[in-house]
């Protein structure tokens, strides 16, 4: 069984081009679909009257060509099946992690908040079928679950709606759960990709996955995922036997996000050892840029970051503050700052505009394949 | 300034396809070499007579066909500098680790040494010199150095006897040094290699150091490192701008490797998550077959490595009893027994011939280059 290749993606899913390209920006969504790709537009932290607001948005702009949405359900937290309120995960914050935070704040010029602030339990995927709800009224073509199986009410709307859904993978045995559980595309993603991710590389865990489905006899399409940021990346993930590319980091930088100035200066600077995979955001470990936030919950600082969503709900409230206060130039904040981005930040040197992106992308992706086809003898 | 392409550098090495083979047996090198590709011996655990027997060896059957010489000289370890000996040396390695590492032993049912037992200071680079000069008297066609920039005698002996100096390295910046003390070829290894490793995939750091050569108007051809097991990651190394491919892990499970059959038996059954990149075994970080060893160094442990050369000469004497009881069936040994392997492990399943590997690689080589040709519209 050999998976599916890019030009039948291609037809499949209406494209030019098998790049895809994760955002939360509408604007970036767009752009990469009119220029051939395949823009996701990345749901998770909307409300559902915002994610609707964006779809009309995206509509409006992209004439019917395809599109998709990406809202992120994990399959293991703490409290599941506990139905509990966010108050109630709120009690399981040990103060001891607030005080650690506050020591932090303040080693770094930072007042701490006098009452304590708990984020909304965002990653506990609470709002994940009201927003699939919403998505479902859209003449979405794709919907994607970043963080493990997707549930069954995503799998059973999918073929309702005869819509095809997406998850991300970081080990071969996890593809083939997700293809058992219905999964029409998977993503196998490396370990040097933003956000999210697993211990193995995009050049092993491409071909892992693929083998492994071929294994069970599937041909669901794979892309690759992690550190692609150039077409050359892409070329040589579609010889590893991928049907095309799925793509985050790259659009931060774009002339289109929305990524706040000093993160796209600090990103444009970061070679690809300034990310670093860690825990201490969410609770599950995720790459980000390297920061004086990272370091304080790396393994070997002592204090363990608490499991999913508790670690997210400690952590968000104060980033947000410590963003708001690295935008305005405190150099403290800038220096606890963090955003997820992938080891490809070493090779993001411009800010461009989103379409400018793909079309190099698609240049660079034919010099490669001349490159390599050139490279036999004739 | 376009990096030196596959064909060029073939001429340029007298070989048919550009796979560099890694091994630290004879009987590897030769069959790679006369198979069409290129073997380089591991000298660094030999001593200068070893070496030389085994360079007689190949010399015998390689029929004049190139092969080099590997040979470790780190740029930094404890008491550079100070011409210490290994009881200098010793004498740096604090008796709390003794008793760390007896405990281990006690814990898996294996009663500690005696008398301590040091390893001698083989990373420290005291014999290099020594075995490079046995070298030189092979007609050996590349001599390399696996860690750090290699010394100048190294680099002088290249200049002199009119043969290439290969380096590896994990970053750009280390690449843009390299090239500019006088290398002439550049491994840029990713993090899933084998072995002492960087933090940054393959997929981002070949392009990643290609960019950066080019930035400074060098044209030293670039081999990507780091995971490849298969033509098909081969493939996707040139597609990235690499001349060819250096590989370590996938001759450990060929019938010519010396590898015990109780490791070749882990490492076939091995997925790409049982590695870990570890400072336990030689106090730099190398990756490496999870195991109660690396479990005990872990970072969340407790218990910090010493820096390199005194960690490889205490951990060194103590694997070797423990890898030998392993081979006996000691079960507590076998669960404490780690080797030097990448994550390309997860793709490594069956033991073949070394001839049969090359092969493999370049009909999965040509398969990968079509499936990318085909993927352009026509």
């Amino acid at each position: 069984m050999t998976p599916t290749s890019p030009s039948a993606l291609c037809a499949q899913y209406g494209i030019d081009f098998p790049l895809f390209a994760f955002s939360h920006c509408r604007d970036v969504v767009a752009a990469v679909t009119n220029a051939g790709g395949f823009g996701v537009l990345g749901g998770a932290a909307f409300t559902p009257e915002q994610l609707d607001r964006e779809l009309i948005w995206i509509d409006q702009h992209v004439h019917g060509k395809p599109y998709g949405v990406d809202i992120i359900v994990p399959a293991k937290f703490e409290g599941k099946g506990e139905r509990l309120s966010k108050a109630d995960l709120a009690a399981r914050i040990p103060q001891d992690y607030r005080d650690y935070i506050d020591n932090l704040l303040r080693e770094h010029g930072i007042e701490p908040d006098p009452t304590p602030r708990t984020g909304a339990p965002v990653l506990a995927g609470g709002t994940g079928s009201d927003l699939l709800q919403v998505a479902l009224s859209h003449p979405i073509k794709l919907m994607a679950n970043a963080l493990g199986v997707p549930p069954d009410y995503m799998i059973e709307a999918g073929r309702e709606h005869g819509i095809p859904v997406a998850a991300l993978v970081g080990a071969k045995e996890h593809a083939v759960k997700q293809v058992a559980a219905g999964v029409d595309l998977i993503v196998a993603q490396g370990t040097e990709a933003g956000g999210h991710c697993g211990e193995v590389s995009t050049l092993v865990v491409v071909p892992e996955v693929i083998e492994a489905l071929a294994a069970i006899g599937s041909s669901t399409p794979v892309l690759a995922a992690g550190g692609i940021v150039t077409g050359r990346q892409m070329a040589a993930s579609v010889a590893l036997g991928a049907a095309g590319a799925w793509t985050g980091s790259v659009w931060l930088t774009t002339e289109e996000a929305e990524t706040e100035p000093h993160t796209v200066a600090k990103m444009l600077a970061a070679s690809s050892r300034d990310t670093v995979r860690s825990a201490g955001r969410t609770g599950k470990p995720s790459r980000q840029l390297v920061s004086d936030w990272t370091d304080a919950w790396a393994p070997t600082s002592g204090q363990q970051p608490l499991p999913l969503p508790l670690q997210n709900m400690l952590s968000e409230p104060v980033l947000r503050r410590v963003d708001a206060l690295a935008a305005q130039g405190h150099e403290g904040a800038q220096a606890l700052a963090t955003y997820f981005v992938g080891q490809g930040v070493g090779l993001m040197n411009k800010v461009r505009p989103a379409r400018d992106v793909v079309l190099e992308f698609i240049e660079d992706y034919v010099a490669a394949t001349e490159r390599l086809s050139r490279s036999l003898p004739d």
